[in-house]
């Protein structure tokens, strides 16, 4: 997805957001507010807005000095999504068809992102996604390639989603690679992240070999760039995976919510919308 | 009022709401909103929003070759505000205090703004204004410095408010000076705005000499500049003119809403607060 003028809006807000969190002291914050605003005039045609977003998230790092300004939240998102995951889990197995709930379930969990927002209502996502009819539906065609395929690429995206994913990857039969960031950027899972939400237990967790968010693949590692060339079927979660691999063919099912305007007027849907799709 | 962080994210929202309305394509709004980041960039200590809104609202009347993209509006906000008037009017004259109500009133039709917002909702503002207990309530001071004045300086501040502060200028009784834009700047009255609203049957209209948003004095011209120095009351309309007089001295009144959270946090209420505050 290109980078649209609201992008710009929604990307000076969250360097606005992440200096604050970082404890700043105004001075620094607004030199680091002036790197922003540089970095949104160098914007070029086929920029993703998570390129942009991780160079704010980069030079806010480099200023503070803090490699991990989210790190907090990110384990509070855990504790909260593990909290809730005995209920979920037994929703699920009560569920006439687990996997469609457990589907369900994973897309509510990509509330959790502190991008297009401060905060999140998790309870509330949760019943809207057990509830509301989604805007795509293409938990069918993801259903059968699954049981086509030998092993699956599912590329994580926050910290606390991946107790949701859990709840998804515990339906699936196939090995699952659960690939995650090498590094803090934003709330996105890293490896800790995800084994504190248990994943360990039931995928291989790999490294994409970068902090960048989304799946910008000339950033990642030899290594995993060849595993997502050789996956038959990949689950993309989140709104950074849209942006970043939207044209990228049929093997990619995107499993989101439309959480701003730009990315729901890309996708065609209304805000808040509930998307599985089919690239 | 200095330039807080959040001011940068409002001021790239107002330049992103005027190159569209000014219809410009979208290589053109990149061009533009690129310099709007660079003005932003540019920010020095002491400089007022208004100051640089101004800026931007400049930039983008030389890019479009539009000088006044906030035409339409403001002649339908001027219709609008007519149209109530007779049963506004009826509101003052049945009123325990004419002139308390009327200053109610003035403040209820600041909500005619397209800066903060990109719409407003006219009769939930005069609700708001009649029931509601002002922030800051200084309409008694008003009422004895304009007693003891000659004459009353009024600065206006946009196009269909010029209505509500007609309701105003008819309960007080000595000769009102209005000033208002020298040309077209957002939403700001001009001449032909305060004409529209019949304010020149009830007060003589002045030009402060430039197209400056609220009262940058050292952009105004020295006829004005002298007739704001000798004014012994003067009435200052909304947030702009707050923003960029509000630490000079008692003679000042500003008739506000605090529609954005910077300017409330700045006074120190709550956002959505009816302020009548003396300097």
């Amino acid at each position: 997805m290109k980078t649209y003028l609201d992008c710009y809006l929604c990307l000076l807000r969250q360097g606005l957001t992440a200096v604050r969190r970082a404890g700043l002291d105004n001075q620094d914050q607004v030199t680091v507010i002036n790197s922003v605003l540089q970095g949104l005039q160098e914007i070029e045609p086929g920029m993703t807005p998570p390129i942009i977003a991780t160079h704010i998230h980069h030079v806010i790092r480099e200023k503070t000095g803090n490699p991990d300004p989210y790190g907090e939240l990110k384990e509070l998102s855990t504790k909260r999504a593990l909290a809730l995951y005995p209920r979920l889990k037994a929703l699920v197995e009560a569920a006439d068809d687990p996997f469609e709930t457990a589907v369900r379930l994973a897309t509510a969990g990509n509330i959790i992102d502190f991008g297009p927002a401060d905060e999140y209502d998790l309870g509330e996502s949760v019943e809207r996604m057990l509830s509301q009819p989604l805007a795509f539906n293409d938990i069918p065609a993801l259903r059968e390639a699954i049981e086509k395929a030998e092993w699956l690429l599912y590329l994580a995206d926050n910290a606390g989603e991946t107790v949701f994913d859990r709840l998804l990857i515990e339906q699936i039969k196939v090995p699952v690679y659960y690939a995650v960031k090498s590094g803090p950027i934003l709330n996105d899972a890293t490896a800790e992240d995800a084994i504190a939400a248990g994943i360990d237990k039931i995928a291989q967790i790999v490294d994409i070999g970068c902090d960048a968010m989304g799946t910008i693949l000339k950033r990642c590692s030899e290594e995993f760039r060849q595993m997502y060339e050789e996956a038959e079927v990949i689950i993309a979660k989140g709104m950074a995976h849209y942006e970043t691999l939207s044209s990228k063919g049929d093997r990619l099912f995107f499993l989101l919510q439309a959480k701003c305007d730009v990315v729901a007027s890309d996708a065609g849907v209304p805000v808040k919308s509930l998307i599985v799709k089919r690239g």
